[in-house]
C-alpha cells in the first residue's frame, strides 16, 4: 500500500475507533486544538494536573505535549504523562513552541526529549534547528531564520534524537532519519490564524493514535490532511482569516479519502 | 403558569435584569461559555483566585463550578466561592466534567457536593451515574455507558444528594427527586463542537440567576433554550460544525418566547 | 502631519515591521487577542512564566498587561516583564480589568501603576474612575456608573499617574493630561462579544509597538482602527454577534488607510 492509501486508511480508522487524544497544551489553543481533534473524528481530552495526567495518558491513543505558555510545574506533569505513555507504548508528540526564543523553552524541550521517548517532534524550522544545535533565530513563537535547509535540519534532528521530526512551513518536511517526505499542501491563510502550528501537531497526534507502529507515516498523514483542509477552507473563504478559521473546522469534518487522493502532494525522497 | 411560560418569563428576566453569572471553569471553554452567557443576555464573569472569588460570588446571581482542566488549588477556590454563595442564597451549579475518568475528578466532585450546597448538577450519564454510585464508563470527558436509564440515575442522584440534577444526551433528563422532565430538543451537531456540555451548564446558571427558588425549572429552562438554539443554528449551518458553532451564538442572541413556545419538547413525568 | 495621517502611517509600519506584541493576559481572551494582533499585522506572543517574561519582553515592540482572571503569581511576572520593558524603553499598556470590583484587582492595578512605568492605561469608565479615586460602580468586569464625565476622569487619572489613559465606551476618550481626544467610531455589537475591551488594549499595544514616542497617538490610533473595524464587521453581519465576531477579524485584516481616512471620527479638544 502506498503512503497515500495508508493515510486514507488511517483517516477511516480515526473515525471508526474515535481514539482519545490527550493534550497537555498551552492556554492559547486549548479550545481550538480540541475542536480540530473532534472535527477530524477523534476525541480530545485536555488535562494537565500532575494528580491525574498518568490516568488520562493511560486511556489515550496518543499524547500531545505542547510547551506554549509554559510554566515550570506543567513540565513535571508532561514528564509524568510521557513516562506513563512510554510504559504503555502510546505515542508521544512534542511541539516545542518557542524553543530558541527563551532559555526556559529551549531547556524544557531538551529535558522532555531526554526524559521521555518522543515519537514525533513537530515545530517550525527555527525551533527544530535550535534543538538540533543548528544556528537559527526564533522571535517569540515565530521562526525567523535557520542556517540550513529543512531537510538537513530534519535529518540531523532525527539522527540525534532517534525519533521522527516534522518541520512545517511553506513546504513541510518529515524525516525519521531514514526516510524524508516533502509535503506541498497548505495555504498562506494558515499563517493568518493563531495556533495552526499547534493544530498540525494534534493532527499528527490523531493519526499516531491509530498507527502506533509508524510515526513517520502518522506525521505525513496529519500534515497532508491538515494542509488539504487548509486548501479547501481557503476556497470557501476568500482572503478573510476570520472566515477561514471557521471553514477550517468545516473542512476537517468533511475531508475524505477522495479529497486526499485528489490533492495530496507528497514527495518521498 | 405552565413550565413553558415560566421559561419564557425567565428568559425575559435574564434580558431585563442582566444578572452576573460567576464562573470558575476550565481553560478550554472560558471564552465560549462567557460568550454564551453574554449572547443570552446575562453578564459573565470568570474569576478563580481564592483571594477574590468570595467577593465575586457575592455580587453574582448564580455561581457555576466546572471541574474540566482541574488542578487542586482551584477546588479550594470553588469551595470558598460556593460557601459564600450558600450564605447569600445564591444558587450554585456544578458541572463534574470527567467524574469517573480519574480519581482526582471523582473525588473533587464528591468533595464539592459534600462541602457546598449545590442547586443543580449538570453532567452526562456516565458522570452522574459515577457520582450516584451506579456502574458506568467515562473515557476522558465522554460518557461511554451507564448501567441504568437516565431517569433512574437522575432520581437516585437527586435522592442521594438532595439537589436537582440534569443529565444531558440525545434526550435530556432533569429531576429534583420529586419531578422528572424529559427534554427532546437539541441537534447532533452539538456533539461536534467542544464544550457544548459546559455551555449547557452556564445556560442553567443563567436561568437560575433569575429563579432562585426553583432549580428544577431553571435546569429545564436552560436546557430547552439551549436545545432550541442548537436546532435553529443547525438550520443555518448545513452539516458544518465550524459554521454551526458561530450560528449557535447568533441563535442564543435571537431566541425569543415565540421560538420557545413553538419548539419546546418537554415531557413532565 | 495630522493625527489621522499619523495613524495611517503607523498602520503601515505595523504591517511592514511586524513588531512582536508581548501579552501577559487573562485566560478568557488569550486566543482572541492573539488573533486580533495577527490579523492587524503584528506578531503576538503570550507568555506569563516569571522564568521567561523578561526575555520575551526584551524582544517585543510593546508589552500588554491585562489583569482579567488574575492570580497573585501572575502579578509578579507582570512586574518583572514591566520593569525589563521600562529599562529598554518598550511601551507598557495596562488593562485593569475589573478594578473596582474586587480588592485583589484594585490593589494589583495600583501596585502595577506604582512599580512599572505605564505608557497607556485602557479601561472602562468605572475601572479608570476607581483608580483615579472617583466614585464609581464596577460589577464583575462591567462598568455600571461613574460619578464624573469620562473627560474629567481621564484628565484626573492622567495627571495623577503621569501617563496616557484611554476610557472606552460609546464614545472613547483618550488623554495624556495635556491633550484630549474623543473618538466616536465603533458599533453596539462590540458589546455583545466577550473580550472586545481586551482586544482594544492589544490594538493600542500594536500601535505603541511602532510609535514609542507618542503613547497618546498610539492609543487614539488603536481605538480608531478598532472602532472602524467594528463598523465594517457590523455591515457584514446583520444583528448577529457570532457572525460579527468572525467578521471583526476579517475587518482588522482588510482595514487600510483609505477606510481610516473615510471613517475616522476623532475630535481633538
Amino acid at each position: 500500500m502506498n503512503i497515500t492509501e495508508t493515510i486514507c486508511a488511517n483517516l477511516e480508522a480515526i473515525r471508526d475507533k474515535r481514539p482519545l487524544v490527550h493534550n497537555i497544551t498551552n492556554f492559547v489553543v486549548m479550545n481550538e486544538t480540541a475542536n480540530v481533534i473532534l472535527c477530524l473524528g477523534a476525541l480530545p481530552i485536555m488535562s494537565h494536573a500532575a494528580e491525574e495526567v498518568e490516568e488520562m495518558a493511560a486511556i489515550a491513543g496518543a499524547l500531545v505535549l505542547n510547551i506554549g505558555t509554559l510554566q515550570p510545574d506543567w513540565i513535571r506533569a508532561m514528564e509524568l504523562a510521557g513516562k506513563r505513555a512510554n510504559e504503555l507504548g502510546i505515542p508521544v508528540i512534542l511541539d516545542p513552541v518557542g524553543a530558541g526564543a527563551t532559555k526556559l523553552r529551549t531547556d524544557s524541550s531538551r529535558r522532555l526529549l531526554t526524559n521521555v521517548r518522543i515519537s514525533v517532534v513537530r515545530g517550525n524550522a527555527g525551533e527544530v534547528a535550535t534543538l538540533a544545535g543548528i544556528a537559527s533565530e526564533v522571535r517569540g513563537v515565530e521562526s525567523i531564520s535557520a542556517s540550513a535547509p529543512s531537510e538537513e535540519i530534519a535529518q540531523r534532528f532525527a539522527s540525534a534524537y532517534g525519533c521522527a521530526v516534522a518541520i512545517t512551513g511553506p513546504v513541510d518536511v518529515v524525516s525519521d532519519g531514514k526516510r524524508i517526505a516533502r509535503i506541498s499542501n497548505g495555504h498562506p491563510l494558515l499563517g493568518k490564524v493563531v495556533g495552526t502550528g499547534c493544530m498540525s501537531s494534534v493532527m499528527i497526534g490523531s493519526f499516531a493514535a491509530v498507527d502506533h507502529e509508524d510515526p513517520f507515516t502518522a506525521a505525513v498523514g496529519g500534515l497532508v490532511t491538515f494542509g488539504i483542509a487548509g486548501e479547501l477552507a481557503a476556497q470557501a473563504s476568500g482572503d478573510r482569516p476570520g472566515t477561514f478559521h471557521v471553514e477550517l473546522y468545516n473542512a476537517l469534518y468533511a475531508i475524505d479519502a477522495e479529497a486526499i487522493r485528489d490533492r495530496a502532494r507528497i514527495e518521498l525522497v
